[in-house]
């Protein structure tokens, strides 16, 4: 695990300097890196394409970006971070004195030396975000402003990697990649994913898992508009963000609350006794919003560390790679691993012998000597399984009656299966 | 509102002199006067009318009452209060030793300058009720004792007042009209149902709202009967009672205990942060015991300050017009008014855009500038009720959902409504 | 009930000697005592009988066990306890050195003075229990072993005794007989059974009540195999055990946890403010296994003081006539008592006259003077019955609505029904 760490923070730390946004090269080249990683199937949606109530727009690409002084010198720079210039800004040519352009500037007064990430997409503007202190300290006078951005048509860019399971009912994990240079938000949710997806493929899983890498919202949408006839098949998923900060873990349930995916996560990370909180469904925060929507409602939850907007890092320069961990990627990570362990097993049985308990010591599967008072885990865990499996209960069920590990549990009916006694 | 409850105190002074009874001249004059405020339409029912498992009774009426001592002193008087006299008493004319008046007389011992109230309706009966220091005071000897009083075939008297709403459901405030000089039960109710009446028609609401100015039991049991067929038309109803006294709120709940009228007022008494208790229906208090019997089972719920026999002033002369005041009526009227304008706007939304969320920002719903954390109460309200807006939950799911105020999620309701994002 | 604790206790005492195993002459001897205090319908099962997934194992009876040392002194002997032969052992008759004889002896280390219980049903073995400090004294060199036992066809011993009851609804109180020189487990709980079989026919109940007598988990199964096509007639149950330790009182509810005997356990357990606990539904323990197994998932709890396995002498030499008082049995039973109490009077009764109140005062029911605060408890409970009367509530909903006595909430239901206000 601890070189799994250390291999998503490099990975965090190569895709940080790259431009993103919700369209663009800087997605291409996010997509090719992960590429190297896990084997990406990459979509290309012209500009103009309506996807549910949306539109994808033109493309976004940006060469260069800068304010400069009357002395040529560059005072706010777009190569020192992607970060200054307004995401989807309109290319602009001209000089202004100062008290016109602060019109187009973007900062963070109660955090002077950190630079606010700020987009316009749907409505054509142009601005630049930089530190306050950046800022207090220019002169007054003319400025020349330059960013040298094209929006044209073009593609929207997104990427699956499936893991083929035993059934074809999938799993969906869902990040966003079309946050410039911040680290928690989202590198470390790619990267997390990567891993897992990566891990996964160890042994062919039950369900087949998809791993979607598409920009927020309009990705999601745009996903969710080509998949609308086989959207059914998607059974549980998790939206991964926020995913290496130095936070404990929040899941935040879907919309309906009591999905399976939603009691698994809550089983998981209260069995593992991680300190986590568990938050309820709102429909603000990241892509569950969208596969959350009323007309789909998926059981699809959202696993991050330190939630949406709930530190002052986020979405400023502060969300830099010194800001995410990997000993919290990778504990990101082992709780996914873990979840995703428990719902590949979770099945409701059928207790075939359900009149009376089944006469397990003929089968071998019980102590011959009676009387002892500390009878054993496994055998409890099989007398549970029996009385709970009823058509009704999974797997999780008995594992929340009985208080007996998950993995005792599904030992257990491992050996009842394998004694004819119980069947899916 | 500081005005309204001086009027209110006023109306309640003007009431308090009056021989109230189930039935009689008491009654009509009451009603007389609450017409000088909003009309009425009053219902003259004949004794002897059949009215569910009970019968009108005759009319009672009286004109004089005392007990005279051997020099001819009233030493208790009717014209002094109207409590004094046992209520519906047979007429008497005797003289008779104290020894035997003292199976006619009723004190409360435990408070012996107060006079208590009490009834006997259906078993011919007559007496006295005066205060224990007044009977202790009196000597041995002789006493004329004289109730002039009648009964007599004639009606059973109330009232209704209706507010029309915009739809033919109905919303029924419920009082009753027939204690006496009792100044919080019920005059205070009256006269907040009357103010309430009148600050409902200052614009059309939803709902249709009937008033009730009935007799207790009998009174609310005459009306259900002769609406029987009409009572599926009552959605919600509220039956206000002590409604003047210092205590905090009490709202108690309808039998079903999960009717919309219960959601409703838990949720504006929490959501003011008044004091306040919620109780559980319980069989007995007022005439919310004969509109949620099991057969009608209505949606009605019953609101006091101190609930029923629960202040030592109940049924006694120390329910004054001192008791109840101005301010605590004008509060009783500000949580139905808060009520009903919750009630009023409690609707059941549907998402025409369900699938992912529709592009609030191209119908100038949503900021253009997106990555700020700082998203607004509205825009939040608009997400909420396009997530919950599945049929299922009403506005008031929303706003407990949410934790937003009701008032800014009717409001972005009303913003997706114009936008033909929702429909009802 | 002091004069009951006494009898049970001396039967106890009079049944500990005998050694009890899941077939044989020592369960005859047993069902032969009880008989003399109720009469027992006794079945005999043969050897090889297929019962549900389990057979009729061959049958046990043991005359002589010991084993001797090298001076033929019994340094263990089954004339002193029939806890020192494993249950079940084939007969044995060798010398042998201690070294050898140690794989065939049972202590408890812990407890070096106790003799533990054992038992080898279905894997064929031969054993002797003792006290650690038994083993501890004896020197090494050879000793002769000698069980006198039989296995052999024969047949399996239970009993029945059946309290005739208004309706064919059973109840049914189930109790292992199948443990040999143990007093709290399951002497009390026969002892328990006897005496309720005994006061319950004072009068004819309204349920019939059906006691059984059955040798733990094979009884139990035999029993349901035998009446698998009338065990719909059961509509609750309760298994005793452990009843005479001086431990509190131990509610273990069904396996279905919402079961009307799971309700009325746990409101009798409450109301008669006795410490207590009540436990949820686990399949291990003592018959309510069987009766609970998903398929049957009868409404069978299980009444005991310190629960299964939860008591230091469970299963030893300990759990001997000293351990369980005439106290401790006499509560349980009067436990038992209340609750069947409740359980045959707790009817759904339907209101005939549910529109409104019907008019109590007409029917003598209720008070005639009016406007006293202190309406009295048998009136409020009429109101209570009259109000949930709707087919969908029982008395013991009404009690716990209400919070009112189960008693007088069923004598208002009586008076409401003799006045026909109501009907079953």
């Amino acid at each position: 695990m601890t070189a799994a760490g250390e291999e998503m923070h490099a990975l965090v730390e190569r895709l940080y300097p790259l431009c993103r946004s919700i369209t663009g090269d800087g997605v291409r080249a996010t997509l090719e890196i992960v590429g190297e990683y896990v084997p990406l199937q990459v979509h290309e949606v012209p500009t103009g394409t309506q996807v549910l109530d949306w539109t994808v727009p033109q493309e976004w690409n940006i060469r260069d970006a800068y304010i400069a002084d009357a002395a040529g010198n560059r005072v706010v720079d777009f190569a020192a971070s992607s970060l200054h210039v307004l995401g989807y800004s309109v290319p602009v040519s001209a000089t202004m004195p100062l008290a016109e352009l602060r019109g187009h500037l973007h900062t963070l007064p109660d955090h002077p030396s950190w630079v606010p990430y700020r987009t316009s997409y749907y409505k054509p503007e142009w601005g630049f975000c930089l530190a306050q202190e950046t800022l207090d300290a220019l002169p007054d006078g003319e400025y020349e402003v330059r960013i040298d951005s094209t929006l044209a048509d073009g593609h929207l860019t997104y990427a699956e990697h499936v893991v083929p399971g035993q059934i074809a009912d999938e799993v969906i994990v869902s990040c966003h990649v079309c946050h410039p240079s911040l680290a928690n938000d989202n590198l470390a949710g790619i990267a997390v994913a990567t891993f897992l997806a990566r891990s996964l493929a160890e042994r062919t899983p039950y369900y087949t898992y998809r791993f979607i890498f598409a920009p927020g919202t309009i990705g999601a949408i745009t996903w969710l508009a080509r998949n609308a006839e086989r959207v059914d098949r998607v059974k549980h998923g998790l939206v991964l963000a926020c995913a290496g900060d130095p936070g404990q873990l929040t899941y935040k349930q879907s919309r309906r609350g009591d999905a399976e995916i939603d009691r698994v996560m809550r089983h998981v990370l209260a069995a593992s006794e991680r300190p986590h909180s568990v938050a309820e469904f709102t429909p603000y925060g990241y892509d569950e919003r969208q596969y959350c929507s009323p007309g789909f409602d998926l059981g699809v939850g959202s696993l991050s560390r330190t939630p949406y907007a709930g530190y002052p890092e986020y979405h400023t320069s502060a969300d830099n790679p010194d800001f995410v961990s990997p000993e919290a990627m990778a504990d990101t990570l082992a709780v996914c691993r873990e979840a995703f362990a428990v719902l590949d097993r979770n099945r409701r049985y059928v207790n075939l012998s359900p009149y009376g308990e089944p006469q397990l010591g003929r089968r071998g599967l019980y102590d011959a000597l009676g009387g002892r008072s500390d009878t054993k885990q496994a055998q409890m865990a099989m007398l549970w399984v029996l009385s709970l499996s009823d058509g009704e209960h999974s797997l999780l069920d008995v594992t929340e009656r009985s208080g007996l590990p998950f993995d005792t549990v599904a030992a257990a009916a491992g050996a009842l299966h394998g004694a004819g006694l119980i069947k899916v």
